[in-house]
């Protein structure tokens, strides 16, 4: 026991507490009253603004290799929570972060708080508060987002009639795998923006923005685009349509793969963090003209469950190809 | 591979999802306009107030004992977080929980749901939003809550001359940890209310409410009265004083330990989860007549540090009694 004057060692998680509080994404920032340092972050929302909150846990061996690199792994974490708020068309305002970590290495923390500076800048999410325990090494971020009123985008307003689109190609996350887990190589020309698909995803937070009072139903692709249209088909009470030959393929994709690998992987691939969406037509082209990248995928039927067809409108059945998220234990 | 039209299996952890999601917790409560189920909560604030959120991790073999029963557990959990809402003069308003879970025993799992329930209940906290994930034994809590503008309690707004306070009898969580750990028995009169104070500490969220306008800072005591203190003298840029023979002690740790080895106990000893504050004098008489149980146990001065005096005001330092946090690993 301390005499009654002393003051407490810190330990060496207490120093990394002050190491993340002290970082630039821990900087002052809109919204953001208090940040680190007191019992609660407190936040203010603009006048006839509504709340988003989301939470993400990412464990070594489950959602990454446990040998990854802290500053892409940093910059995932943040980017897989992100694109959550992108999903209801968030403004970004605020995260934190409960990170557990086996030992104090001081250069993978600096180079896991660089990739959270970066990433926390691509997004305009501040630090505002966390937790730092000792014990293997996982990461829980909680973000925190906010819209005006209504304005949120849901999963169930899709309406038959509606075109399905997606905020760009896909696929290339999940193709990236077998690179990150040293699996399988390819030329830097091939696996460099694959990689960078998979490690730097860039949640669609201004895109999610531009779709409020456009699109009628939204969310992120995490789970992959079938799981991800089905959970819209069931919370819309509706049915999707996937025209196989229209989704939005990466030249690298098609390079590793060729066309038909390189479509299950769109179709069934997770972790590409775009959105999809369901849009009335008369919105497509102002948007599109935006937003050049949009592609329309389907449409939005009366019915229940997710069609894939082919061309001649037949729907499409695949053999399992063997895609799947790193460490199916997950889920 | 599945066909297209084919709803993916559920796996065990996407049922236990399911499970919290149609938990009492998770019903529709005041100012969640969605809660699980979509990409991100949404919630309402009542105009002119401001967002709070803490973000707290337990870890097994850290902060319990891994063979901890799941009601108990998850009570202990939900409350260490709300306590921090609390100390800050939250009303509340739901919380996220990351739970990642070795394997999925029901019968665990519906202890920790309806010790969740009855948590969440106790403290006005809806169940909004989380992730469950297969790892070893951890839960992290991101509670919210809102408080008129300006009027969130700190810790740095305390001033010379205020009293010293706190929410009630401290010591009997770390007292209980030797019981926890089964390192000792003792008579269910005395281990009893110890055991309730550890594992169902009750966050004191109306008194922090009431303190609104009247105290000049407050935190909740989770690393010890002194470590606790010495973070509001710091913040407030004063120095703490506190009177031994004033700390409150219960029957329960005084029949136990006696009066040396409790004082110890209520000033090192952490997950006690009262509220410590300063007051200024004129306020608390009014305050101690709607709650009795609060306590003056020094003063706020000039200077720096915290200090315990003993009743003729000399200093008083303490052999180190070997009272710890369980798992001190953690910090």
């Amino acid at each position: 026991m301390p005499t009654s004057a002393e003051i407490p060692l810190l330990g060496e998680f207490e120093l990394i507490r002050r190491f993340f509080a002290s970082a630039a994404c821990a900087r002052p920032a809109a919204g953001v009253v208090q940040g680190i340092g007191d019992d609660c972050a407190l936040l203010a929302l603009p006048p006839g603004e509504q709340l988003l909150v989301s939470t993400d846990t990412l464990l070594s061996g489950v959602h990454f290799p446990a040998s990854a690199d802290g500053f892409l792994l940093a910059q995932r974490g943040l980017a897989a929570a992100a694109s959550d708020l992108a999903a209801m068309a968030a403004t970004p305002l605020g995260f934190t972060l409960a990170l557990t970590l086996p030992t104090a290495e001081p250069q993978w923390l600096q180079g896991f708080a660089a990739g959270l500076d970066v990433m926390a800048k691509a997004c305009g999410l501040a630090l505002v508060g966390g937790d730092t325990t000792r014990g293997p090494l996982s990461m829980t971020f909680t973000v925190l987002g906010r819209v005006p009123a209504g304005q949120a985008l849901r999963r169930s307003g899709a309406q038959a009639g509606d075109l399905l689109c997606v905020g760009g190609a896909l696929g290339d996350a999940a193709a990236a795998l077998p690179l990150v887990l040293g699996q399988t190589s390819s030329s830097a020309e091939i696996a460099g923006p694959l990689l960078e698909r998979y490690w730097t995803p860039q949640p669609q937070l201004a895109l999610g923005q531009a779709l409020r009072g456009k699109a009628t139903a939204a969310l992120d692709i995490s789970d992959g685009l079938l799981a991800d249209c089905g959970h819209l088909a069931s919370a819309s009470a509706v049915g999707i349509r996937i025209e196989l030959e229209r989704l939005p393929l990466s030249a690298a994709i098609l390079q590793l793969l060729g066309q038909t690998r390189a479509r299950e992987c769109a179709l069934t691939g997770g972790d590409d963090y775009r959105l999809v969406f369901s849009l009335p037509p008369g919105e497509l082209a102002s948007l599109q003209a935006a937003w050049p990248e949009i592609a329309v995928i389907g449409q939005v039927v009366a019915g229940t469950g997710v069609e894939v067809v082919d061309e001649d409108g037949q729907p499409v059945t695949f053999a399992h190809s063997g895609f799947q998220h790193f460490g199916s234990t997950h889920g």
